[in-house]
């Protein structure tokens, strides 16, 4: 571990964040109550090829568009982080999906997640086949959940996995799709690459599963190639936010694996301001699903964010409670990163104006070699940003919240 | 809420416990460095049928033994919880392995998950069908996943579902069992007189989940009567602590349904002490999954457990983070159980007998009916305690912990 630390805290452990309270009578002079909304996507935190930095550029900025769209036609926070999620679900170079990561035995088995801060429901599904968007099977079993009580008293489920999560989304009319139509080319060559590079180490290594000695020889020969999960944080007018994450899960992972995207608090956490929460938090997680789930990344990078400087708060949460993590001591190498946004009512200091607004901070972290983000307010004609792991400062976006009393 | 929130601090929150801190003095003279170790064992919180008190007793006292057996051979906390569960699981009884409630599709599917608070990491496995003793596939990943890597730099998983983690366990030299074998004729009748019951309600209902006041409107109906997941909680010889729960779901749910038991921070929760913690704390629960799941109850407890009051700290957390909890602010009932202990280092303070414990204090809350409960010692000949939420007091129990330094 101190050998990550130290570099993690040199070189790996990036920060992109400035200027953390700008200028808000400034600021506010730009709101335009009720046409508000913002939008941070991800395409994942781990490695991002050359070639592939195109496609990753436009599918965040559709996704941004997307979210925004549903923002300015009114949608809350939840439909419209759901919209993002199925544009980068739907692009066949994300590991969400379509074209996601091929499983030990061929198939593909997604995971997926969805919170709502302002019911603070949530809902998942975890290695689900033969579904083109298992987002929407999670946005909707968090829809049916907020419905009340089955027939007969029963609870509705928040999570369901397999087979059954499959029929429970076909019989809710989320669109099947034949497993063989979402594997890609990108993704099958992945697979035979994966294959014969398995085979090779079992060769070379035939006892590699008998000591931890020899297990631990094999390290870091996949490593960060297949952490490219998406998710996205979305606050609306009403100054409500929503957190959402898909996942096709690591390459050659064990059929029925599961990993963090399907796991409550670990790949996506939304809450609203409430007595005890003076911020509204969304954040949405990307990297190795198991350490993700060990250390709780999601919920805890939440909790950080109440904390008065957001860009202290989450590097300190990134170095306490994920790469100095007591649940990580064991591991050689700790993959993940986080997008983040928290935001609070903030007044118009003139009296005259009288306008309310929702102050929007949002910043992002990673562990891993790049993470591919891109961001997007309501009042944007286009996604004005992204990233391939670049530093890069930015300003906090202030925006108008109609309904934010 | 109010009404529950009510009742649940005149009645329905019952607490046992008393005189959290006993002399230390008079206890420490029965130590016997080298021979000890706790249990403390659950058969859900829910209702519990007199017809079948006297088979819950025998099983909590079963459980215990097994434990303790193991304990006294010198086996590590998680050997020994793991242990305590397969008894429980092997009950026809308990709503757990054998004789599992049964699903929409006459299914068994179960969930389980074992965490050891020594080296932190967590098995689980959610869904799972056609094996008699879920924990054991959760031990076992648990184990895989300490030894390091997979081939070619692979990361274990730490969770597994439905068929794939059925495929794993029995790849893993875990036993498979015929599905109808492990359904028992108490089972079979539960899930006829389900069936029927739901049939009515849609019946008299047709139009149940159409709107959010009619599906309220049938609010109570199967109640708490399957909630009797099982689980234990342990410290050993060494001071280390580990916790599991076992679970065949709620009764009807739908194919693929995972509930608390699988997940994690939810089911179980272990961590012995460190630097930041001063005391070990390990938690097991029970009661409606998606409650626990939401309230992440098993952890919130175990952080409530570090403050100097035990019995306060888990009356406020059961108070403040399950029943008034925001996130279940829509549920009518919330329905829940939890075991925990906590334990210390502790030294004679005659410096002439220079003996080392641990001391152990064990306590549990529940807002629904029953919650069936024992526990033992290793220094005890047998399960002394045992309860089907008969208000008790308990002192709290001193242990000897030869491997604590």
């Amino acid at each position: 571990m101190e050998s990550l630390q130290n570099s993690a805290e040199e070189q790996q452990y990036i920060f992109y964040k400035d200027n953390p309270w700008p200028n808000k009578q400034e600021s506010t002079n730009n709101y335009k109550p009720g046409l508000s909304g913002f939008v941070l996507v991800h395409a994942g935190a781990g490695y991002h090829s050359e070639s592939k930095a195109k496609e990753y550029k436009h599918v965040c900025k559709r996704a941004c568009q997307q979210a925004v769209d549903r923002l300015k036609a009114g949608a809350l926070a939840v439909e419209a982080v759901a919209a993002a999620l199925v544009e980068l679900e739907d692009s066949p170079f994300t590991n969400a999906g379509m074209g996601s990561n091929i499983n030990l035995s061929g198939q593909i088995e997604c995971d997926a997640s969805i919170m709502d801060g302002k019911s603070l429901h949530y809902g998942a599904v975890g290695a689900i086949s033969g579904i083109k968007n298992p987002v929407l099977v999670a946005n909707r079993l968090l829809n049916e959940a907020q419905k009340g009580k089955l027939s007969a008293g029963r609870i509705p489920p928040c999570f369901l996995v397999g087979r059954g999560a499959h029929d429970w989304a076909v019989s809710h009319g989320v669109p099947a799709c034949p497993s063989e139509k979402m594997a890609t080319k990108f993704s099958l060559s992945a697979y035979k690459r994966n294959k014969r590079k398995m085979e090779l180490a079992e060769k070379m290594d035939p006892g590699h599963n008998q000591t931890k000695k020899r297990r631990q020889s094999s390290r870091n020969e996949n490593g960060s190639e297949c952490l490219d999960t998406v998710g996205a944080i979305v606050v609306d007018m009403q100054g409500n936010v929503a957190a959402a994450v898909s996942s096709g899960g690591l390459a050659m992972k064990h059929p029925g694996r599961v990993g963090q995207a399907a796991h409550y608090g670990c790949g996506c956490w939304a809450e609203n301001a409430c007595n005890m929460n003076s911020y509204s938090t969304a954040v949405s997680t990307s990297g190795c699903g198991e350490h993700l789930i060990r250390t709780m990344l999601a919920r805890e990078c939440s909790a950080a964010m109440q904390s008065e400087d957001a860009h202290q708060a989450l590097l300190e949460a990134m170095q306490n409670k994920f790469i100095s993590s007591p649940f990580l001591a064991s591991e050689d190498r700790v993959l993940g990163g986080v997008i983040v946004l928290r935001c609070c009512k903030c007044v118009e200091p003139q009296p005259s104006t009288n306008v309310k607004g929702c102050l929007v901070e949002f910043l992002w972290s990673h562990t891993t070699e790049s993470m591919c983000v891109g961001y997007m307010s309501a009042q944007d004609s286009k996604a004005k940003k992204w990233t391939l792991g670049l530093p890069k400062a930015y300003t906090v976006l202030p925006m108008a919240a109609g309904g934010w009393d």
